[in-house]
C-alpha cells in the first residue's frame, strides 16, 4: 500500500455533508487496497470568514501545500449573495487557493449518463453519448490581471504569457491521446489579442501531437454548438473566463449537476471538487447528492496513480445509479439520504 | 407618407439574397402606406475587401452616417476563416461601423415560434413560451480596449465608463416597461471590477424605474439557466463580451436562427441585421431563409416610428409560417425559394 496526505476542505452549505461521504469512500479504498490516507481538515469560504475573518486562513493553505491532493466541498452563503463588492467574500478563498497553489488547469469532464438522460433539458438524441472534458486555464487572464477604478469608470486587464498557454495546452493534447484524438480550442481570435496568442501557441504545440486534430472555434459559436450539437466536442481547451462560462453551460446538458466532478491541477498539489455549489437550501437535511464529490475523489485517486482504485469507485457509483440507490434529485421515488448513498458506495468497495 | 433614407449593406455570402427580399418588403410597405424610402447601397465585408481593399470603405460609412437607418446582410468568407491574425478581415468592417457610428446597444429578441418548436434542441416544455430580448453593450469593454503584445505574451484591456453603462441600462429598463417588467443584469461581479461598476450603476438606475424588478446573475450561471430554464429571462442587460456569448447561446434555443433579427442603435442612425451569418455554403442557391432579414426590416420600421407598418410585416411573416410558405430549413417538405418567400410576404402587404 501507499501513504498519501489528503487535505479535506468541506467549506459551506452541503459541502461538509458530501465531503463526509467521500471520506467514507476513501476510507473503504484505503482498507481494501491497504493504503494509508492521512487526512487534515481546514476551513474555507464563509465558514472560515465566520471563524477567523479570512476565507482562506493560513492554516488551511498550509494543509493544502503539504498535501498530495485535497478535496474541496463548496463555498458560498446567501448572506454574501447581494453584495459582490464586499471586502471579504467566500470565493476569495477559492481564487487565492488556485493562485497560491498554482492550480493552473481546471479539468471538467461532462458525461451524459444513459439513466439520467430523461432529466436533460435537451432532447435525448442531442445528448445521448455526450462525453467531453473541458480544460480551463485557471490562474491567468482577466481573473488575475490588474483591476481598479478610474474617476468615472473601471477596468480589468486580461493578460496571458506564452508559458501559461503552453502548459495547459500540453495537458489537453495529452488527454486527447487517450480519448478521440481531437482538441477544440475555444477563443475569440477575431477580436482579442490574447486569443490570437492562444491560437498561435496552441497551433504550434499541436505540431508536437501529429495524431491529434486541432479545431478552433469562436466562443460565441461554441456557446451555440454546446446546445445544438454537444457531441461535436471531445477535449475543449480554453482560457479562464471563457472556460468558466462554457464549462458551466456544458454541465447542465447531461441532466444533473449532482454527478459532475472536477480537478484543478498544478505542478505540486491538486484540488478535487464537485462542480455544484454550496446549495444552502439543502444543507443539514441529508438530501444532498454525494456522487459528484465521490467522483471527484475518484479523479483524485487517478491523479495519485491509484487507477484501479478509481475504477472501483466509479463502478460503485454506477451500481448505485443502476439499482436506484440515489438521493431524491435523481430519483423518481422518494430517494435515499446522503449518508445511505455514501454507505452503499463504501460498502460496494469494502 | 414620410420620407426616409435607408442604407443597404448586403455584404457577403447569402447577405445580398436576403437583403434583396427585405427590399421587396420595404418597397411594398412604401407603396401601401405612401412612404418614400430612398435607398443607397454600399459594400462591406469580404466583398468590400475584394473591391477596394477595405472592409468598410469611406463611401459605405458615409451612406450609413447619412441614413435614418440601414440594413446589414452578413459578412464573412471562408478564405478568412483560418487566419484570425490577418491584417485585413471582414469583421473589422462590422466593428468599425459599430464604433464609428456609436451603435452602443445591440438588441436581440429571441422568440420561440410554436410552429418551429419541434426544431429546438431543447425539450418542448423548456422552450414553449420563451420570449426574451438581450440588450448587449456594443462599443465598449474588452472589444475596444487597448490590446497588444509584450515580449512573451499579449493583453486586452477591458474598460467601462459610467455613461456607457447608464445609456444602455436606460434602454433596457424602458424596454422592460413594455414587457414583463423584469431586467436581468448578467455580469461577473464576484471577480471583475468592471462588473462591479455595472452592478452599482444599474442598481442606481433601477431606482428610477420602481415598477421594474432588477435581478443580477453571474454570467456562468446565466449560461446554465439559458438552457435549464430560459423562461426565467425577459430583458437581459449585459456588457459586450458576455452579450456576444449569451445572445448567441439564446439564439439556438428557439430552433431556428433563420428567424432572428437584431438592431444596433446609437444616438444617430441605427443598423438592422439578421443574426445568422453569411452562410457561404448556401450562397447563390436561392435557398437562404429571408425571414430574419425581413423581421430586421420590421424592427427598422418600428425604430423609424412606423409601428403599424412593422405590424403588417410581422403579420405577413406569421402567415408565411402558418401556410408553410418557407425555405427548406423550416420545411418538412421541399421548401420554397428565397425569392418566392420574399414575394409572398411583399404580396401580403401590398
Ligand atoms: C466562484 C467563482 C469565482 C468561480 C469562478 O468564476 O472561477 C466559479 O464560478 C467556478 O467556476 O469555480
Ligand atoms: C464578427 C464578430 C466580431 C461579432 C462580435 O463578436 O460582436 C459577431 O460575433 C456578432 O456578435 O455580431
Amino acid at each position: 500500500g501507499v501513504k498519501k496526505k489528503i487535505g479535506m476542505l468541506p467549506g459551506d452549505g452541503i459541502g461538509p455533508e458530501v465531503v463526509a461521504e467521500a471520506r467514507k469512500v476513501l476510507d473503504a479504498v484505503a482498507e481494501r487496497f491497504g493504503h494509508t490516507f492521512e487526512y487534515a481538515y481546514g476551513d474555507v469560504g464563509a465558514v472560515a470568514i465566520d471563524n477567523s475573518g479570512d476565507p482562506l486562513p493560513d492554516h488551511t493553505l498550509k494543509i493544502c501545500e503539504e498535501s498530495d491532493a485535497f478535496l474541496f466541498g463548496a463555498i458560498g452563503h446567501p448572506k454574501y449573495d447581494n453584495d459582490p463588492s464586499a471586502k471579504v467574500r467566500p470565493e476569495q478563498g477559492l481564487l487565492k487557493l488556485r493562485k497560491s497553489l498554482g492550480l493552473f488547469a481546471n479539468i471538467r469532464p461532462v458525461t451524459a449518463y444513459d439513466s439520467l438522460i430523461h432529466m436533460s433539458p435537451l432532447k435525448t438524441e442531442k445528448v445521448l453519448g455526450v462525453d467531453l472534458v473541458v480544460y480551463r486555464e485557471l490562474t491567468g487572464g482577466i481573473y488575475f490581471g490588474e483591476k481598479g477604478r478610474t474617476k468615472d469608470g473601471a477596468y480589468d486587464h486580461c493578460t496571458y504569457e506564452n508559458f501559461e498557454v503552453d502548459r495547459i495546452a500540453h495537458l489537453a493534447f495529452q488527454a486527447a491521446q487517450h480519448r478521440s484524438k481531437k482538441v477544440t480550442l475555444v477563443d475569440k481570435a477575431n477580436v482579442l489579442e490574447t486569443s490570437r496568442l492562444w491560437r498561435e501557441r496552441v497551433t504550434l504545440i499541436a505540431n508536437e501531437y501529429p495524431e491529434i486534430e486541432l479545431d478552433c472555434m469562436f466562443v460565441d459559436n461554441a456557446a451555440m454548438q454546446m446546445i445544438q450539437n454537444p457531441k461535436h466536442f471531445d477535449v475543449i481547451l480554453t482560457e479562464n473566463m471563457f472556460g468558466d462560462i462554457i464549462s458551466d453551460e456544458a454541465s447542465v446538458i447531461g441532466g444533473s449537476l449532482g454527478l459532475l466532478p472536477s480537478a484543478s491541477v498544478g505542478d505540486k498539489t491538486a484540488m478535487f471538487e464537485p462542480i455544484h455549489g454550496s446549495y444552502p437550501q439543502a444543507a443539514g437535511k441529508n438530501i444532498a447528492n454525494p456522487l459528484a464529490t465521490i467522483l471527484s475523489a475518484a479523479m483524485m485517486l487517478d491523479h495519485l496513480g491509484l487507477v484501479n482504485e478509481a475504477i472501483e469507485v466509479r463502478n460503485a457509483v454506477n451500481s448505485s445509479l443502476k439499482i436506484g440507490m440515489v438521493t431524491e434529485d435523481l430519483s423518481k421515488k422518494e430517494g435515499y439520504g446522503t449518508d445511505r448513498v455514501g454507505d452503499f458506495i463504501a460498502n460496494c468497495i469494502a
